[in-house]
């Protein structure tokens, strides 16, 4: 669960979310913005990519749940590498490669801090979550599950906590289970959840915080769950460690994963954190060099976790730059970013849903009881009643304004939704009022457009 | 098998090689450098790394077997996506989505250029030539391989070309047949290999140039006796990408794989490359978005190659940076690369071999009539009687020279060579006569060292 370290967060949210009341006025003036929406402005020197004009128009970048911008000290990171100490880790005793060495064990570092791991060594680097679900599937899974084995998914998977446990199952005859909606399809229903426990749940996978309905699961009451019936539990954490103060300590989680693009740091790299009593039962995958402690012709022994599902010479400057990543997050502090996400995504939300009766929101609003102050992702997927998503994406691009459309990875969670595709805006730390506003203004526009276009 | 495109390498190298002749002469006066090694000086330039000094002196960088540096080009690449068109790709509609997209799959073609393959369809993106393997082994291996059926590797390889093999092997029960040493234990027995070849023969999985021996294989007989058994071919190229002109068209395997950081590009990005038709009959390994063509909650379809086997949000960053390497080198021109490196690599055998009767280097000699003209790598594995390699690199590492010292991921190979470890120096095209000379000197100066120190 997203431990918030400064205690305020549900409050603060509570205080500016007016819940579905607000929701679907046709106000056409502007909801004043928190006073203490600063920080994003604070924080944007750092980015650079963000001081540019796109069509004329000043970028306003609100696709941050796809990947996030990269702030100096990451990108410092990745050049001091490069240019000062680049060689191949674990393996040589020259200067340099004792350096890349000592960096990229003190990325794993970084990054088990970050999360309140206890062992550096729980942490395995892989070049992205998708991998890590796919190493778990291909270790744990093949050596565990066995046919008539359930394994429990929900329908709002993002695809890369689908499709692993498909080839899984057509490979040990698993069968699989999908959490479904509640009835306003805003988040998973825990009833139903609960329903399919059984003493034949092997293994729950699922989403911490949705990247479509923004929905944050009770991580807590489902790793309670997942342990009364003997399953081990992976949460997808793509979308809530970039976010929010996760202690991996105390999630209850056997598995988590994560993408270092979506939390500031380079593409090519994410990570696997597992109890390390967990590792250790998992025996290899890939095969090669660094994974290994000796090598015949006809069999190999070994290195323990983590070192065993590193084959390869692994994404060095990636790493480090990750580990940077995870370092300017925690000194900028992750109960701060998390209730600037908290304010800024309830803006986000009560001024997107403020603007037109035609505009549906997908997730649970802010202040929704059932979120049990856990609060929302600073994300909003919406549609606009009688417009492609893909052409409201457009024109908001022709705007300067930066946000996704299609189905988000989550095909099975769209046709849940009763729609192919949505348009998505996903805000981050250096995201500001006034962007939210741009993208509101665009939208206004974009509809406006297509009306008289449309004759309407 | 490489082709010398500028057609004078074969007889430059046999100028400068006297063969085993000049070996074990203690000559302690240096031979002079080949007129003709000026590329790299002009090269280091462009190479930031490579202008410091360590432990007092300056850098001799000779691990470029373990990875290479990358040039400013590279090093722009990657700051131009971080700093301009950071996005993730194949999703977007918005201008920085677009711009990604399209610089990622550029870099595709520019990988694709580089190594001559016809449809840049055929390059898969993965995070180093260890994933490759393990790709190839885990999809057309697992769809393929029955009991009793033949895997020919070889005593030379990689730990990433025998261990995903023992992996496959026990898993569907597969037969490993390893080709030997010559009697001399400097290459590949080719008479061995020819022995080895038979109906049951699948696959055949070998090193291009030996990253310890440095021997050069004639892939187009390998490929020649694989047609003729029908046995699908496979050569581990991360020696020879980098070093020579590669033409895929024309070389007769079936898949190639090759890490990016050895070429002058980004660590964490890689590729394989097959034949289309070849891929096409691959089915998926890793599953996640980007791999998809529809998800629904019990099955799945796919994209065809590349893109079914770029599983999640690829190392985009880094393939822009490997594309931006592969450009670099192309301009540069394979053929000037490759005619460098036989001048310094044989010049570098030639001062190694004089040094002392006390040092054995591995591998063919550079003129050696078994080698039909194919030269071999710049690189020298190496040991000095009576001292282990660490101690070697160790002290030359204070010298500011780096060596690596170890198995170099060939365990098995060390024990054919009945040595647990070697030292090795390798060179890339921006290292000079003169580093060739400090290295050896400073080895001089080692090996007084210890002699000093043994009272010998």
């Amino acid at each position: 669960m997203a431990r918030h370290r400064t205690g305020a967060a549900a409050t603060d949210v509570a205080a500016h979310a007016p819940g579905a009341a607000g929701a679907h006025d046709d106000a056409r003036a502007p909801l004043p913005a928190p006073a203490s929406l600063q920080l994003g402005a604070g924080l944007r020197p750092q980015f650079p990519i963000l001081n540019q004009t796109v069509n004329g128009h000043p970028l306003v970048y609100l696709d941050n749940a796809a990947t996030s911008q990269k702030p100096r000290a990451v990108l410092r990171a990745l050049s001091d590498c490069y240019e000062q100490y680049n060689a191949n880790v674990h393996r040589g005793v020259h200067a340099l490669s004792a350096r890349a060495t000592q960096e990229y064990e003190d990325a794993r570092a970084k990054v088990a801090t970050l999360i309140g791991a206890r062992n550096c060594r729980e942490v395995v680097i892989t070049r992205n979550a998708t991998e890590a679900i796919n190493l778990v599937a291909n270790t744990w899974g093949v050596q565990n599950i066995k046919p008539g084995d359930e394994i429990i998914l929900s329908v709002a998977e993002h695809h890369a906590n689908l499709v692993p446990w498909q080839l899984l199952a057509a490979r040990t005859g698993a069968v699989l289970r999908h959490v479904r909606l509640t009835p306003d399809r805003t988040q998973l229903d825990m009833d139903h959840f609960r329903s399919l426990l059984s003493p034949r749940t092997r293994l729950i996978s699922l989403v911490h915080v949705s990247n479509v309905l923004g929905a944050v699961l009770d991580a807590a009451y489902v790793a309670e769950q997942a342990r009364a019936v003997g399953a081990r539990l992976l949460l997808d954490c793509c979308q809530s460690v970039p976010h929010s103060c996760l202690d991996v300590s105390a999630l209850g989680a056997d598995w988590i994963v994560a993408s270092s693009h979506k939390f500031c740091g380079p593409s090519g790299v994410g990570f696997l954190w597992g109890k390390y009593e967990v590792l250790e039962e998992m025996g290899p995958w890939m095969g090669g060099g660094e994974m290994i402690q000796d090598v015949f012709l006809d069999h190999s022994t070994y290195a323990p976790p983590p070192a065993r599902f590193e084959a390869g010479t692994p994404a060095i400057a990636e790493a480090i730059g990750m580990g940077a990543a995870a370092e300017w997050l925690r000194e900028l502090g992750m109960g701060r970013v998390h209730d600037y996400e908290q304010e800024i995504g309830t803006y986000l939300w009560e001024r997107l849903t403020s603007l037109s009766p035609r505009i549906t929101a997908y997730g649970p609003p802010p202040g929704d009881a059932r979120s049990g102050g856990r609060g929302r992702a600073s994300l909003v997927a919406f549609n606009v009643e009688g417009l492609h998503a893909t052409d409201v994406s457009t024109l908001l691009d022709h705007a300067g304004v930066a946000v996704r459309s299609g189905h988000h990875c989550a095909q099975p969670l769209h046709r849940e939704l009763g729609v192919p595709a949505s348009a998505r805006a996903s805000a981050y730390i250096y995201n500001t009022a006034a962007e939210v506003d741009a993208f509101v203004d665009a939208l206004k526009d974009t509809i406006q457009f297509f009306d008289d276009v449309h004759g309407a």
